[in-house]
């Protein structure tokens, strides 16, 4: 039995979502708060491993359970709130345990359907990037996830930057390299706008993202909108696949991962058999 | 000369605003932040004294400067950014101090009208209180200006109950008695929606409030929302002027003061007196 969790955290006080030993993560967190629960040592497998200080509102993850633990599911059904399945109930249960007004929370578990990966089977993930210019101001109940820039942002010019990057295209200009990891993403989505504050939110959304893709991206467009660089400078920067300095890695705390993408249940087993045959490729 | 600010806090980790012997509360964190600047011992006087716990978007405060201050001031003007004056400039000078994503921030300094007075000169006040019950769900992000109620609210029906309050009124029921205080007051605007994400957002608005009158009346909304109390019975409640164990004063979590307002300049003058007058009958 595999259960689908959706998840939403701060990450301010997390070293980011992959286990480290002594560190505190949201992965070895909710894994300890899914031990307490069901017993035994439950392992998650999620879409996207962000880095530290990164947050999300649409995180994906799944668990795959043994015999006990599934029993420890269904006894769990009495325990939840009118009309909720026994799966449904264990999001309550671990909301429970995590404690109230706790930084990270799982918004939903389910059984996942047949051949469903929460890493291997998404399609696309989608981010967002915040940026509080001197138009926006700085406003302390948004400072968590929000990155300051003192500069007065062009948000027209910076749009239009945006989408000039749209397409399948070798990303390494824009990525922390990785050995033997290829650089060559379709980044589907790229554009800007300001809130109702005022506040420069980037929408991002790719098949995938390199290391610190969203961010490299985030800074290459403050870069046009300040008039640092001009709004050819970063597809040309693109073109010749290598990083320069210009193109600031902005701070992890504006950056949230809100949504992951899945294909149709028939079509979830196919799509995470092509990726994980695409990631084997040398 | 007399300056105007404007400021913005997270009050999770501030003792209020008012001044406390060792500990941190937001004028003693201001009161520092200009005396580090202006020099002398500056001191604010606010339109709101928020208690502990309890944000803010919109206070307002006045400080009275002396003429070595003044003189500081002005030599500010050559620090400031383009265009700026020398009185808007202290804006941009205190936030140096206060420091990068500081969860207090003077959103804008400027020379107060003839008559203002940020206490005095105010003829209402305005405050939200946001909820997120099991229709909202719970976002991490949002937890610290956020109040958690576990059950499912009815917005309509805590939207009549609210408008219902509306009017002058002696809000006993909803206030924490202090000795010699009136507690007649009236209430402009109450109401209830749900924003983008479906949390509940109460907007109140009344020309002052007595001591925990507005965490008071949202605990009451929630009785009506839960189903606890009759739309009726709060109105009865009020009317009693004796507070009730039903109503439960909210947590100072969910507590922001977003606006303050002020009538045209060449009332303001006029409306301090009259209030001063007002609070001074015994």
């Amino acid at each position: 039995m595999r259960i689908r969790l959706d998840i939403a955290y701060d990450g301010t006080h997390f070293r980011g979502w992959a286990r480290q030993p002594g560190l505190r993560t949201v992965q070895e967190t909710l894994e300890a708060a899914l031990g307490r629960v069901l017993g035994g040592e439950p392992r998650l497998v999620v879409a996207g491993r962000t880095d530290a200080g990164v947050h999300a509102t649409g995180q994906v993850a799944h668990v795959d359970l043994d015999d006990a633990q599934r029993e420890r599911v269904r006894a769990g059904r009495a325990r939840g709130g009118q009309g909720e399945d026994a799966v449904s109930a264990l999001a309550t249960r671990l909301t429970g345990v995590v404690g109230a007004y706790s930084d990270v929370v799982v918004t939903r578990t389910l059984e996942a359907p047949a051949g469903f990966d929460a890493r291997f089977s998404a399609v696309w993930r989608r981010y967002a990037y915040r940026i509080a210019d001197a138009v926006a101001g700085y406003d302390p109940l948004e400072r968590h996830r929000t990155t300051t820039v003192r500069a007065r942002l062009d948000a027209e010019v910076m749009d239009a930057a945006a989408r000039s990057l749209i397409g399948l295209h070798d990303f390494a200009a824009y990525c922390k390299p990785r050995e033997e990891a290829t650089t060559i993403r379709t980044l589907l989505e790229f554009d800007w706008h300001r809130d109702e504050q005022g506040v420069l939110v980037a929408n991002v959304k790719a098949d995938a993202f390199c290391h610190s893709m969203v961010r490299a991206l985030v800074g290459a467009c403050v870069a046009v909108g300040e008039g640092r660089l001009g709004r050819d400078d970063i597809v040309e920067i693109r073109d010749s696949r290598e990083r320069v300095p210009e193109v600031k890695v902005l701070a992890a705390r504006g950056l949230t991962l809100t949504e992951v993408g899945y294909p149709a249940d028939d079509l979830l087993e196919q799509r995470a058999e092509q990726t994980r045959a695409r990631r084997a490729l040398p």
